[in-house]
């Protein structure tokens, strides 16, 4: 049971984040991901067409066998992450909780930044589940619309990310936030210039790296972990577009080359 | 007949580039405009989706009894213009036929130099229109994906929007272009930085005014053109998500206020 991977989905490769965070701190797993780069952006999609996109992807990674699924888009966890869970018997965790709850705890003055993709920051989903944990924190949200772009060029450390993120964040810096949330799954590629731009005195709340700890609680509590006197891990990459373009851009998210990408017909799960 | 308007169709708003132009050297003909805003981007979508989404938008159209089409997007216009030619009486034109002829004939050295999205440069339809007119064009192409997100904020004129044009056409300017074909309809907002970065001796070409004086002619030749003693042109504007967000973008293409943008349910079309 413990050798059967995890399943890891996104809208697009932002999800690699999430990936390269579970594979740090369980690196004993197999692990499987799924990209659906045909229908990317999911953000200004219905959420009939977001379920429905989500429930394939769900299907697919279960034809996998995987043991426990991450949702690793935030379009599609805030639409229908607990569907997913009401629909299927394995474990199924978003991106968005982990976020939520590390910022409601680390945040001290109660003014919370929350940046992401126009589709996450309408839909308020941070908002929300912030305001769960504490009616009282303030939150500053913006959509950061230039840095997916920045990210994919590979151009998360140059002068033309540091002025972007000078633009976006001056005015959230201005009203005092203390705890950010970089909401959108490419974002922690740009951690090194967001933090040099916010300074030390802003926490910058990593959702990824959230997400894979309440990954491996879950695995710990269900006894699902694998061990690692068994075989080296694998790693599999699915794709529902071009295979080459995700591993040029995959390589500057992983750090390593990645190879063997595989195309699959999505709308066939 | 000549009362009836034209339809201009985008799956955003960068198709206004093209109105724009069609109200400068057309001032009294009627437009309908309709953005595809809901299923926007097309570039990374099959042909066939292409081509269902654009018979939709032309149905539509022809629902405002249109007298001309403009297909003012790249992608639309590679994937289906001669199929829509065939199946609507209309005069329908697309967007990349002027600008490359208008390329084809500017260039002195024959080195063309042509930016777009990633989809429409993996496409290739400049190339090959430039080709069919002198296959002994060099063309440089090379996907600016900066370049919408940056007129979309408004920052079309900002120090980041000429760095960006730096980076992104420094290797066209070293490699000797003396043409540079604006292949994507939002481009000509960042034609003052554009022309700036790569100097009066290399010409813009932007495909929008090319177009806009085709469908002049075709008007002309059809005995088409609306006259200016009739009453005041209308414009109107239809979207497939959110009117609000179109409008705020589209006072920065138009430079005016534009008011009364309504929401088509396109799938029905």
């Amino acid at each position: 049971m413990s050798d059967r991977p995890i399943g890891v989905f996104d809208s697009g490769l932002g999800g690699l984040t999430v990936l390269k965070e579970i594979t740090k701190i369980l690196p004993n797993e197999n692990v499987v991901y799924f990209g659906d780069t045909a229908r990317v952006p999911y953000g200004p999609r219905s959420k009939e067409t977001v379920m429905k996109y989500t429930f394939q992807a769900i299907n697919f990674l279960m034809s996998k066998n995987v043991k426990a699924i991450v949702i690793a888009c935030n379009t599609a966890t805030a639409r229908c992450l607990k569907e997913a869970n009401e629909k299927y018997n394995i474990p199924i965790i978003g991106v968005i909780e982990a976020g939520a709850r590390t910022a409601a705890y680390s945040t001290k003055n109660k003014i919370v930044g929350v940046i992401g993709t126009e589709g996450t920051v309408r839909s308020k989903a941070y908002n929300t589940e912030i305001g769960k944990l504490d009616k009282d924190i303030k939150i500053i949200d913006r959509a950061c619309n230039l840095f997916v772009p920045i990210v994919e060029e590979g151009w998360s450390n140059s002068e033309i990310a540091t002025l972007t993120a000078k633009k976006y964040l001056q005015d959230l810096i201005d009203q005092g936030i203390d705890s950010l949330v970089l909401g959108c799954t490419h974002y922690p590629l740009l951690k090194r210039t967001i933090g040099e731009v916010v300074g030390e005195e802003i926490k910058l709340v990593n959702p990824a790296k959230e997400t894979a700890k309440d990954l491996k609680k879950i695995l710990e509590d269900e006894n699902l972990v694998r061990l690692a006197e068994n075989n080296k891990p694998y790693y599999e990459y699915y794709v529902s577009d071009i295979p080459e373009r995700f591993a040029n851009i995959a390589a500057e998210f992983l750090k390593r080359e990645i190879q063997g990408v595989k195309n699959v017909e999505i709308q066939k799960y």
